[in-house]
């Protein structure tokens, strides 16, 4: 975090051979030849997935055999001066759900409130952390990957919380992160809800408070892709609005935030857009500033050989299942050439949009894809404003927008409508392509 | 199968390190130091358990390196004269649930009745089979342990279905062990739902019939150790109970029948008393005809550093957690040697009690512990009857009457009331001592 000027570009570890069930099989041969084709790429970081079952089958048996595997790994990727962010509660991977016997049935207990089992967790990631703490190249502890999906529908079978017990649940992993590893870049992540569901109880302040960075997951098959479709500005943008739509919520105004997931998911984007989509999305975070870096998802494709994951998840990766690249691989390679040596951060965005959610019915959706301040917010970026988001509170206190750089304030109201679907190169509400 | 006067004596094999979590930290040195214990009691076979999730992490990926595990396994029992049978749908073991990802939450599917779990377990059992197929002390395959409890409630989130699809799932199941095994002794296990519960999926005619041999799980924590005390004759001989009741139900007069779960649950059945225990279970156990042996659960202890197994869980080894045999595994031993090589099958029994369940309202309860039925068996053993069960639909089939050696048929409003609690050493219906 003390080079805010070097964007960070890398990629989420997919395994080339058996996904992330490669930790029953565990082969660091296989894991260096697949760090060696993205090292290739010139990228700098990985984020890394243990699955928790496997690392801890039993509330008290944390394994130390996979312990010290999750160690060799992040040696092998330092070898190749990749850094590392792992992941601890997996949790959700592509549509799969990883939890121990002992969460489930018989042994069901809340994931956020159950004493033993937040106890359970916070040894973990304390294990976890001091194993790695000091380890070249280890960069910090996430919680767990969206382990937001847990809190809500749609989850099928999700634990209910309140956003104060959510707030609770996080702050304690985060400080079982740090006591094992007290200078690590720990971190929480959660899927976009936390943005545009109503009454989600993780919330865009624990987002832009909690942790040493705000974190953001983007993802265009949430409905832009299919709203706006592949080119359209939205979809292009979806990364940059979360950018500034969780500055607008952090107290901090240069607060780091990491795009720790971003993909080109077939078919909201075609296979053969992946590589502009990438490049058009790439350009659009880094002109945000305070990025910290932007991390793909993902490595490697998932084989065809395995089966049940949603068609969307099998072509995610920047390199094929024999560690090839491919074209979003190599646009993303040539982008992190171009923008990671960037002198300057870009310049402040001057023009403000300002959220007033607290006095919405509508709280969260109005940011939500089809929303109207999404759709305002891209209406002025369409007009070249390059907008930021300030909160209503806050857009009277004249230091904090000095100190951002943000000059003038806009409200929803006084944005034009958004042009009609096809008039810019967008798609209409069903996806389909206006020619 | 060959030997019916040779009594078998064996052990369900519970790892004494790391209990089935062993898999994911596999050392086969370990494994032959807990048969090297088991092999010292004299005992001489095994009943092992893969837990599903990881020999079979994706629908379409069965693990080479687990099945290699499990056949080292199974060929160094061999090497200790010990024969092993592999349970393939784990399933449950111990009050947890090992499911795979692939069928629960967002992939949530039957697991008897989607096309494609029943073919992925198809060919898991296949693959297991084959692999096994032709090593010395192969036994055969159980589909899996207690995979009944998945159908019905009490189980907090089953898949419900009709006996006829239970009775399709499990003809496939077996089919698919015998593809890959073609002479094993495949058999299916359930628990005691399938004798007691109304309305439960799995029933008595498929544990009777389907399978080369009707297997038994007979746990006196049913309600009855607590109902009639540790040392009540119902206590004493539910096992055998059991057995006789199976046996009116298959179609084939001697029809092997495995006792393949057995145990001495503390506190039900008090530490103190586990020895004389299962030294009267193996007896009356043994005077059934048609046994073809006795599998005790289970081999060693649970470690007390492991969490969340109900209390009884943890000390029904009959070896500790460092492999010295405690006083049931001394008695197990012993009766092994006394039972095992007696020439001739125990006396048929003459007196049957007929059980005309069809006709009742009431159904499989009447034959659960605290119902009419089991009591009058249960009076009857007491006066001395040795009852054996028939159903009321064959009891004028005299030819069949004749093979099993029944000379005499009883009604239950025939047999005498149960004898009071505490008046021949039985407790009450608190499961409280009357001294």
């Amino acid at each position: 975090m003390n080079e805010p000027t070097k964007l960070r570009f890398g990629v989420n570890y997919t395994p080339s051979r058996g996904w992330f069930h490669h930790w029953l099989d565990f082969d660091l041969d296989e894991v260096r030849a697949d760090f060696d084709s993205i090292a290739a790429l010139g990228l700098d970081h990985l984020r890394v997935f243990p699955l928790w079952p496997i690392f801890q089958p039993n509330r008290t048996l944390i394994r130390p055999r996979a312990i010290e595997q999750l160690v060799s790994l992040v040696d092998a990727a330092s070898e190749r001066d990749l850094s590392v962010q792992v992941d601890g509660l997996q949790g959700h991977l592509s549509s799969f759900d990883f939890l121990p016997a002992w969460t489930q049935t018989w042994h069901r207990r809340s994931l956020f409130t159950h004493p033993e089992v937040v106890a359970a967790q916070e040894e973990y990631l304390h294990v976890l952390a001091s194993a790695l703490a000091g380890h070249e190249g280890f960069l910090g502890m996430t919680v767990g990957n969206e382990m937001s999906q847990f809190a809500s529908a749609p989850h099928p079978d999700p634990d209910p919380i309140t956003p104060g017990l959510a707030d609770r649940w996080l702050r304690r992993m985060l400080a079982a992160c740090a006591s094992g590893a007290p200078n690590g870049l720990h971190v929480h992540a959660g899927y976009d809800a936390t943005w545009y569901q109503e009454d989600h109880p993780f919330t865009p302040a624990q987002a832009a408070r909690l942790g040493a960075a705000t974190v953001l997951h983007s993802w265009v098959f949430n409905g832009t892709a299919q709203r706006y479709g592949p080119t359209g500005t939205a979809t292009e943008h979806h990364a940059a609005y979360l950018i500034e739509l969780s500055k607008a919520w952090a107290r901090e105004p240069h607060r780091p935030v990491w795009l720790q997931e971003v993909g080109a998911p077939a078919p909201q984007v075609p296979a053969g857009h992946a590589a502009a989509f990438a490049e058009a999305t790439v350009a659009n975070a880094a002109d945000c500033t305070d990025l910290w870096g932007i991390t793909w998802w993902c490595s490697h494709d998932v084989s065809r050989a395995l089966a049940d994951f949603p068609e969307l998840e099998y072509d995610l990766g920047l390199l094929t299942c024999d560690r090839r690249p491919k074209p979003a691989g190599v646009a993303l390679a040539r982008a992190a050439v171009g923008w990671r040596e960037r002198p300057d951060q870009p310049q402040p965005r001057r023009t403000a949009l300002v959220l007033d959610q607290n006095r919405r019915v509508e709280g969260r959706l109005t940011c939500a894809p089809g929303g109207t301040f999404f759709e305002s917010w891209m209406a002025l970026t369409e007009d070249g404003a390059r907008p930021a988001v300030v909160l209503a509170e806050r857009s009277t206190d004249h230091d904090y927008l000095t100190e951002r750089g943000i000059a003038e304030l806009v409200t929803v109201g006084q944005v034009r409508p958004i042009r009609a679907a096809g008039a810019s190169g967008r798609r209409n509400a069903t996806g389909e392509a206006h020619p």
